[in-house]
Order: structure tokens, then C-alpha cells, then sequence
């Protein structure tokens, strides 16, 4: 089973993800997890009848659900229960899959979340040393980050080569799991301009470059450092396979301007597959019916398409 | 006049820049700086007539024309004497816009050029004291960068709020000269992932803030900080006329995605008009006649198209 979380239930999550749900292909089996009464009145909203959704949650009238466009502390703890039984759910194999609507970073920090993200908390929660966060069009334009949510200033002493190495395994990985007969080939950024010009533009991606060697005599194909304004035409024109980059605007930048809303993030290197959709809440629009569920629609058809790989199906 | 500078004779740049004056438009006035015989020979390899070349530059027989694909010290003392041409005749007022040919910066140095490349030269020949790199298409996407050419771990102290006032007046009037009824918005790239995220991500993002709401006291219609992983799609989308990127790969990744083969570098702040076309020297292919001339037929456009601005032609 693929169970979508609804993320804010004051955000677009509820109505994205249920248009997707709504908009699945056959045969996915696909739960609702989080407080009914969130799908619910979303369901109410898209004129959709209630009494179809596939509703594995368990309510909680402790709290209240909030109206779209107006976030609460409710609303966040709500969005926590249903991160976690969803992750109940992965745990004992009853669902194989999780595609998570959008949360609020700032309302999670308030409600006591003690994770930047989804990914980090998931990660946690698996207990897994090392996820990937990659941007995927669900087509041939996928980015991994080295680094991710941290200040710009701290990325240059954060590159380690042997994360690297495991990034790119993950990553490799990622790849080989949609296209299980390509041989993938990885395309590695340099950290400076140029990657770093023969060290004239700075230094760092001397360890780029080791990285690169170590990942290639652990029989992966590899090439790197490729300057970050190159690369990314590289990986467009299918030189390459997928890109790793070092940092978050690096990889991110090129891919939205191509990818805006069809994007899915995927955390990879979790014990079960984990997709959602490249947005955030969006109080503003939330409940008014304008909310794009093409990415939310894309992440549930990715989660399906690597399920049916990892069951042979 | 606009003038031509092969770059590096043994780089790809004489035969894209002679293509690229080759099929230029009707009406263009362009001639051809730098040594005679560097030209002479890229028409012979192009199967041009070399008598009808309009060459403006002096012979040096000091120094000897390297063949394709093999560079020497006499080929980057013969692109810095085209440039110098160049920059003498824009000086007296013969020429009016220049289009420099790739250099390439490792032979430059060994011949004692002491700059980091063209803009920084032009600039200091030019006696201004600031100049704005951008990367445009010639058509709607354009992109200032805020630093160049410096190690990524430089950026977060280089930015400055009245330089990038500065940048945003520069860009702004760069825009303003090809499309001179459009009321410019400038979008502002943010530092730090999700422009620091209201401090989470970084601290550095108040001081674009500050540029934003300097620039806006002096008239400027810009907007930022932006993430720098969305701005762009605003960019692509028309939602701004120009943005400015805080460094390198930050600009130059999304822009050359979308980009690769017809960007065009401008400098924008000197007393006359300049552009590149936004490749390399790439000698690994010089003179083989596979070099892709669409960049410096660009250049040599943009540069036709700022000049009849500025003469209100």
C-alpha cells in the first residue's frame, strides 16, 4: 500500500494530495493516513464523496482541525500524527510506500518537531545513517544534494568524500531502480566556479575529484568535478544519468527552472520509498481551489513506479 | 564600427567569430581587430575569400600564429594585442561596441595578463570602478551576477548592499536599453537556501534585504531576497524582466541550462558596448569545423541591437 500523509492540514496538502489520490492510476493501492476529518472536509471542498477514501487514520478530537489559509499549532501536531502513522505503518509493512504532503517548517519548530524537514525526521525514525534527497522530473532529469539545508557559508567544510561515495551509491541506486538496464552514468559538481580552475577559484574540489576516483573503484561511473554552470546542460542533452551537487541552490536552481511543477522529491536510502510533492504549504492559496497538484500527482505516480520495481512488478 | 577579437588563435574563436560576422545582418559596420594572418587563416580553413575581410589590426611578425588545437605563449600575446586594438579604437571613438573571441586564462597568465579574464580587464582599461557581468539570451531571461570568479567560501563576505545597488542599477539599465517601454522588475536572488529562511539558514540574506529596500528608495522596481531555487521560474515565466545572482553557479547554472548555446556574456558599465559569446577557448576542436557558432552570432547581435539603441537607431 501507498500511503499520502496530508502535511498542514491549513496548507494545499489535503486537496493535492487527495486530487492525486483521486487521479491515481488502477491498481495502486493507496491509503489516506492523518485525522479523517482532514480528508474529509477536504473531500467536501473538491465536491469528492467522503465515503469512498481510503481512510487509515485515526482521528484525534483532542485537536482541531484548522480552515484552510490559517495554520495553528493543532494543525501542525495534526500533521505530525500523521507523519508517524504513517511511519507506524512502514514499520510493520503494511504500507510500502509514503508520499508526504507539505508542512511548515516554522509551525513544526513550534509544535516541537525536533527536525528541519520531513527527510531528516524520516531518516531518524528509520534509523538509517545516510538518505539522499533527489529532485526527480520521473523521467531522465534527476539531482542529488550533498548538502542540503544548511547556511551556504558552512558547505564548503561539509564536503567529505566518503559521504560522497555513499551519495553516490544512493544515487546510482535511485537511478538503476527506474532504468534497471542503464548503465548509469554520474555526473559529480565541482564545489567553486569552474570547479575551482585548477585551484585558482579555490580548493575544495580537490576532494570532489578524490571522490570521484573512490566511487570509481567501487565500480561506479562517475566524472567529476564538473563545473555547476555545465553539468546540469550535460545531464539535460542525456550525457549524463543523473548530476550529484554540493549544495542546495546548485542542484535546485537548474532543476526548477526546467522541472517548476512536476518536480518530486524522493528521499532515498529509506528502508521504504518515500516520494513528495516540490512545494510548500501555501497558506495563501490554500482552499481557493488554484493549488497545481501536477507534483503531487507525479510523486504518487513515482512511489508507484518504484514499488513496481522493488515487487518485480 | 563594432569590432571583433578572435581570442586565442589556436581556440575555436577566430572561425565562430568570422562565421558569426559572416552572416551577420545588413547594415552591421564591423571590422576585425587583432593580427591579419590569424583571421586570413581561419577564412582559408572556412573556405572564405580573406581579401574581403574588413581587417583593421597590425601584423606583429615578432610573433607566430599557433596552429589549431595547440596553443602557445605567441597565441595569447596575439589575442591580448587584438584586445588592446580593440580597446584603443573604442577609446578614440572608431569603434563603438567590441565582441571579444574565448581567451584562454591559463596561457593569458603565462603571458603575464593580470586579470582574472576580459571583464576585469576591460573594466580596469575602461578606468570604471564597477561593472556588471550578465548572461543573457537576447531575449527575456537575463542574469547579473553580484561576484564572479572567486571561491564559493569567499561569497557570503562579498556581498555588499551598495555594490549590489550598483548591480541593480546596472541591470536595470541594461534591460531598459533593449526594451525601452518596459517598466523593469529585478528579482534578487537570496544567499542561502530558501534566502536563509528567516535566519535558520543563514544570516547573510538581510543585507540583500537591505540592497532590496535601498535600491526601491532610489526608484528601482526589485524584489528579493528571493530563493535562489525559484526566482528563476519567475524569471522563465515573466514574473520578473531581470534577476540578480549573488555568485556564479547560482546565476549561470539555471541560466545555461536553458541556455547552453546561445548565451551571450554582456558587460554592462563601460563607456561602450561589450559581449562574448558564452563559451571557451575549446581547442580541443579548434579547426576541425564542429565548433557551434550560434553563441558568437549572438553576441554579435546583442551588441548590433544595444548600439542602435544607444545611437536611437
Amino acid at each position: 500500500m501507498i500511503l499520502l500523509t496530508p502535511g498542514d492540514p491549513a496548507g494545499i496538502g489535503p486537496e493535492v494530495m487527495l486530487v492525486a489520490w483521486r487521479d491515481r492510476g488502477p491498481d495502486v493501492d493507496a491509503g489516506l493516513a492523518g485525522d479523517p476529518r482532514i480528508w474529509s472536509r477536504a473531500a467536501e471542498r473538491l465536491k469528492m464523496d467522503p465515503s469512498v477514501l481510503p481512510l487509515v487514520g485515526r482521528p484525534d478530537d483532542q485537536l482541531s482541525v484548522p480552515d484552510p489559509g490559517a495554520p495553528t499549532l493543532d494543525g501542525a501536531r495534526l500533521a505530525w500524527q500523521a507523519l508517524d502513522e504513517a511511519l507506524e505503518m512502514a514499520a510493520n509493512r503494511s504500507a510500502a510506500a509514503i508520499v508526504t504532503g507539505p508542512i511548515s517548517k516554522k509551525h513544526m519548530t513550534e509544535a516541537g518537531f525536533p527536525h528541519a524537514g520531513h527527510t531528516e525526521y524520516l531518516a531518524s525514525a528509520a534509523g538509517v545513517p545516510r538518505v539522499l534527497m533527489v529532485m526527480s522530473d520521473g523521467d531522465r532529469f534527476h539531482v542529488g544534494l550533498h548538502t542540503v539545508h544548511v547556511p551556504l557559508r558552512q558547505v564548503p567544510d561539509m564536503l567529505d568524500e566518503n559521504l560522497m561515495v555513499q551519495d553516490l551509491q544512493l544515487l546510482q541506486g535511485f537511478v538503476s531502480s527506474l532504468y534497471p538496464s542503464v548503465a548509469v552514468r554520474l555526473g559529480v559538481c565541482g564545489l567553486n566556479p569552474h570547479a575551482g580552475e585548477g585551484g585558482l577559484l579555490g580548493t575544495e574540489d580537490t576532494i570532489v575529484d578524490r571522490a570521484v576516483q573512490l566511487a570509481m573503484s567501487h565500480g561506479l561511473d562517475a566524472t567529476g568535478p564538473v563545473p555547476g554552470d555545465t553539468v546540469f546542460a550535460g545531464l539535460r542533452d542525456g550525457q549524463f544519468d543523473a548530476v550529484l551537487a554540493m549544495y542546495h541552490d546548485q542542484g535546485l536552481a537548474p532543476f526548477k527552472v526546467l522541472h517548476f511543477d512536476k518536480g518530486v522529491n524522493v528521499t532515498v536510502g529509506l528502508p521504504w520509498v518515500r516520494t513528495s510533492p516540490d512545494h510548500g504549504t501555501a497558506f495563501d492559496i490554500a482552499g481557493t481551489g488554484s493549488a497545481n497538484p501536477d507534483s503531487a500527482r507525479a510523486a504518487l505516480e513515482l512511489a508507484r513506479r518504484l514499488l513496481a520495481v522493488s515487487s518485480g512488478g
